[in-house]
C-alpha cells in the first residue's frame, strides 16, 4: 500500500501508458491498481454513442459517513506530436535535471498522481476517515467529451451518488505552483456563417450578387462593439472569427457563397440563450443594413448553424470551499493563490450540475507541447497541498 | 471561290473542328481554304513559353495600294461542358428551327465565317481592290492569351506590317444583332492580400493576433468608397473581392494567416499605375488604424501581391472609324448600334496599341453555355454588314 503515497512512483506508472484519447492504454488499469489496497471499490463504465468511439472511464469510491469529496480528472492525452522532437521518449517518464519528461505529465497524470498519494498518505494517518472520497476519472476529456465526465456523472447519479464538493486535478497554474486556483470557467459558443449570393463574372457584376460585401457587414457586427468589459469574476467575453472561406480560385468569378465560423469565451453577462439572441440580433441588424446597389435595398441572404454543444459559463459561489483549497495551498506553499474565471474550458463545467466546483493542479506551461514535463519537487509539493486540503475539508 | 461567300457553309466547316483552347483542330486549316482562294497569303506561326503548350496562330494578308483592314479573332473555343446536356451534339453545326448549334457558334467562329464571306462577296464585285485586308486569327483567346494575339502582333510587325484600323469580330449584342459596336474596354487589375498574424488558443487571444479583423479592414478600405462614378464614355469603376481564405477546421484556434484576392474592372479615370497606386494608399491608411487591443496599436501586418499582367484600359478616339461601322450597321438593319465600353476583356487590348480599333458581332446571349447557337439569319445579316463596313472603309 505504501507505495502509492509515492507521486514520483504514480506518475511513472501512468506516463508508461498510451492513452491517447480515446485509447484506455492501460491508465485506468494503473490507477485502479493504485486505489484499491486503499479500500477504493472501482468501476469502469464504457460509454458508446454512434459516430464516436467507445471510451472507457472509471468511478472510484471508498465510503465513510460524512461529508462526499470528488477529486475529477482525465487519464487520456493529447497526441504526442513530432515524437522526434522530443528530448526523451513520450510515454518513458524520463527524469533529467530534477524533471520527469512524458505526455500527460501535468495535463493531466501529474495531479491524479499527487491526489493518489495525497489520499494514501490521508489515509494511513487516519484510518478512520468519516467522509467519502472518490476519483471521477474520464478518458474522454482531450477529445469530443462525448463519452466522458458528462456521462459519467450521469451513471453515478443513477447510482445514487453525489457529492459535497469537487476539485478537479487539471494544470490551473500559469508560472509556478499555487499561482492560481481556477473558481469557474467562462461559457464557450460557436457558430458559423453561410452568405449564399449569385456566382457571375466580374466584368458583369449587375448580373452577379457576390456574398462577401455582406459577409464583412455581418463579421464586423459580430467583432464591434465588444460585447462586454468584464464583470468583478470574470474577463471581458471575446469573440474571435476563427476561419472565412470561399475557395474560388479564379480571377474573373464573383463566388456565389462564402462561410465563416466564429467561437465566442463568454463570461457570466451572458446566458448561452442571451448571448444566442444578442448574436442573431447582430446579425440581423446588419443583414438589414445592405444596399444592393445605389438605391436598392436588399437584405444579406444568410444562415447561420450553431456548432457543438455550448459550454456553459460557471462561478463557484462556496465560499467555504475556495477557502479551504486558498488556505491549504498558503500553508504549504507560503503564498494565497489568485482566484481566476480565466483560461479554456474543463470537465468543470459539466461538474458544477452536481456540485461546488474547485480546481488546482499542477503547473501548465508545457501542457500539449513537445517535451511535455513536470518539476519533482512540484509533485511533492502539490502532493502536500492535497493532502492538507482533504484533512481541512473533513476537518 | 464562290462557296466561301456562304457564311452558313463556312461557319458550319469551322465548327465541325473541335479546336477547343490550345488545340488547333483544324480550324485554322479550314479558315486557310477559305482564304487561299481569295488571294490572300497565309501564314501559320506556331508560338511557344515555357510551362504553357504551344499554340498555332494565322496571319492572312490580300495586299492592295491603300489602307490596310485587319479583322482580329480566334478560332479557339471553350471546352463543351456537360456534351451529355447539348441538344445537338457540340461540333456537328446542327440546323434546327433556323439556328445553328455547335461550341463556337458565336463566340466567335460565326464572326469569322461572315467576315470571310463578306470579302468574298466584296472581291467578286471589286476584283481590282486598292487596299490591303488581313486577317489576325488566334488560337489562344480563351485560354493563358500568352501565345495568342499580343506575340502575333508582335511577329507581324516585325515583319514590317501596319495597319490603318481593326475590327475586332467578338459577340458584341447583348439582345440582338445590331445592338451594340465597343469603343473600348475597361482594363482588369487583380491582387491578393496576405495578412499574417500569430496562431493561438482562442481562450488566450492575448498571446494571439487574429488576422481576420485587419483582413476585414483592408477589404472595407477597398470597397468603400467606391473608385469613381464612371466617365463620359466609361461605367463606373468596379472592384470584387473574388475570394477570402483561411482553412482552420478547429474551433478553438485562432488563425496565424489570411488571405484575400480583388478584381479591378477599371475605367479611364485611372491608368494601371494610379490605380495601383491609389490601392496601395488605401490599404497602408487601414492597416495603420488598427489598434490591436485599447490603448495599443499596430498597423495590419499584410502583403499585397499584383497578380498576373494588367489589362489597360482603352478606348478608340478614331471617330471616323467609329462613324463608319456605326453607319453600315444602320443601313442593313435600320438602327444605330450603342456605342459600348462594357463587359469583358477581348484581344482589342493588344491591337489597340497598333491601330485604332472596334468590336462588332453576332449576339452573346449563348457564348461558352450548353446549346452555343446562332440564328441563320444573324449570319446573312452580319455578312451584309461587313461588306458595307468594307467597302465604306475602303472608299
Amino acid at each position: 500500500m505504501k507505495s502509492s503515497t509515492d507521486p514520483v512512483q504514480n506518475l511513472a506508472k501512468l506516463i508508461a501508458c498510451p492513452s491517447v484519447t480515446p485509447a484506455e492504454g492501460g491508465a485506468l488499469s494503473a490507477l485502479e491498481a493504485m486505489l484499491s489496497p486503499l479500500g477504493f471499490s472501482v468501476e469502469r463504465p464504457v460509454f458508446s454513442e454512434e459516430g464516436t468511439p467507445d471510451v472507457e472511464n472509471l468511478y472510484a469510491r471508498r465510503s465513510g459517513n460524512g461529508l462526499h469529496l470528488m477529486f475529477a480528472g482525465h487519464t487520456d492525452v493529447v497526441p504526442v506530436g513530432d515524437e522526434t522532437a522530443w528530448s526523451y521518449p513520450p510515454f518513458s517518464a524520463a527524469i533529467h535535471n530534477g524533471e520527469m519528461y512524458g505526455r500527460g505529465a501535468v495535463d493531466m497524470k501529474g495531479g491524479i498522481a499527487c491526489f493518489a498519494a495525497a489520499v494514501g498518505r490521508y489515509i494511513d494517518k487516519n484510518r478512520d476517515l468519516k467522509g467519502s472520497i472518490s476519483f471521477l476519472i474520464t478518458g474522454d476529456e482531450e477529445g469530443p467529451s462525448i463519452n466522458g465526465s458528462r456521462k459519467l456523472l450521469e451513471w453515478a447519479k443513477a447510482k445514487g451518488e453525489s457529492w459535497d464538493a469537487a476539485i478537479v486535478g487539471e494544470p490551473t497554474n500559469p508560472g509556478k505552483l499555487g499561482d492560481m486556483i481556477k473558481i469557474g470557467r467562462r461559457g464557450s459558443l460557436s457558430g458559423t456563417i453561410v452568405v449564399h449570393g449569385i456566382q457571375g463574372h466580374v466584368a458583369y457584376p449587375h448580373l452577379a450578387d457576390s456574398p462577401l460585401p455582406g459577409m464583412l457587414m455581418l463579421l464586423e457586427s459580430l467583432l464591434y462593439p465588444a460585447l462586454d468589459n468584464g464583470t468583478k469574476d470574470f474577463q471581458a467575453s471575446n469573440l474571435e472569427v476563427t476561419t472565412i472561406d470561399v475557395g474560388n480560385p479564379a480571377l474573373n468569378v464573383i463566388p456565389g457563397k462564402a462561410t465563416a465560423t466564429f467561437n465566442i469565451r463568454y463570461n457570466d453577462t451572458w446566458s448561452d440563450e442571451t448571448l444566442m439572441a444578442e448574436i442573431h440580433n447582430r446579425l440581423d441588424k446588419a443583414a438589414g443594413r445592405r444596399k444592393l446597389r445605389p438605391g436598392k435595398r436588399a437584405p444579406v441572404n444568410y444562415e447561420l448553424i450553431w456548432r457543438d454543444r455550448p459550454s456553459h459559463v460557471f462561478l463557484t459561489h462556496d465560499n467555504k470551499l475556495i477557502e479551504t483549497l486558498t488556505s491549504s495551498i498558503e500553508s504549504v506553499t507560503g503564498e494565497r493563490p489568485q482566484l481566476s474565471t480565466s483560461g479554456g474550458t474543463s470537465d468543470a463545467r459539466f461538474i458544477k450540475d452536481y456540485c461546488p466546483v474547485v480546481e488546482f493542479g499542477l503547473v501548465g506551461k508545457t501542457m500539449h507541447m513537445v517535451d511535455e514535463r513536470v518539476a519533482i519537487a512540484d509533485l511533492e509539493t502539490l502532493t502536500q497541498i492535497y493532502e492538507r486540503f482533504i484533512a481541512d475539508f473533513f476537518a
